[in-house]
């Protein structure tokens, strides 16, 4: 890895294996949740998730890169560290608060990801691209607050009665 | 995992793990730093963070807990990321650029995990250990933009120019 373009390469890679990796992982939390309003939220993200993938294929095309090529160990860490969380608890409240926890932490790693390739796409000129990176870091911002939303309005009040 | 307290306890002992282990590869990342303002700002996070273990200590204390007891596999994930990446990099403006989104992603997942540990001390009444966390949490957001300051305004021009 020598230049500027080499690393965003890498990083466009890594959070394209990020984002199928959460995807495919998502349907595990999905199943275990109890709560109809956070399960809605993951559903209307996962369909989210979909879109910002189709956008960093759109970025690699327009940047004549292959998007496959990583594997991001962050997200594999995160994922086993939810599906280990889960392993240990019943479906109820307590697991739904856990899976928001876990769902926001990957959420947090996708919008450092998306936080870093969008200001470097913008420093080296690359609009277009700075644009896609942007959108799909708005919804991983608004995805992140929905959470928050739901587990102090609903989720937690719950759990902590158990 | 059963109650509200268990799951507690679980979340203080997973952000023990991963502060640790972000101390411990923080030298190695350091170590690999060409910018004085980046090195010195990973510097002080470094003495911030040492103070976070601490709280942690105090918030276990006061809770009769053992803070010891989970590896926290995300934080792994990261550090074998960060490693990963540096491996294929020459010191200089890139390498800097990299250290900055390998630390933000540390940084967020921290900024996940203690606020989601936050908000539920809130929730469940316990105070003192909610200042606690949101001191941290404070800490950590300022750590975060203070890495976006420094790669905005200095080390991704440089990089660019690779």
């Amino acid at each position: 890895m020598e230049t500027m373009d080499d690393f965003f390469e890498h990083m466009i890679q890594d959070i394209y294996s990020a984002e199928k990796q959460a995807l495919e992982s998502m349907p595990q939390l999905v199943k275990r949740v109890q709560s109809d309003q956070l399960r809605q939220a993951l559903q209307v993200h996962q369909r989210e998730s979909e879109s910002q993938v189709t956008r960093l294929e759109q970025i690699a095309k327009q940047l004549g890169i292959d998007p496959d090529g990583e594997i991001c160990m962050a997200m594999q860490g995160l994922i086993e560290e939810a599906q280990d969380l889960l392993d240990q608890l019943e479906d109820g409240p307590l697991a739904d608060a856990a899976i928001i926890g876990a769902a926001q932490k990957m959420e947090h790693y996708e919008i450092a990801s998306y936080g870093t390739a969008r200001t470097l796409a913008l420093q080296t000129g690359q609009e277009k691209v700075a644009d896609l990176l942007e959108t799909t870091l708005k919804e991983e911002k608004a995805a992140d607050e929905k959470l928050t939303f739901i587990a102090t309005h609903s989720v937690n009040q719950k759990a902590a009665q158990e």
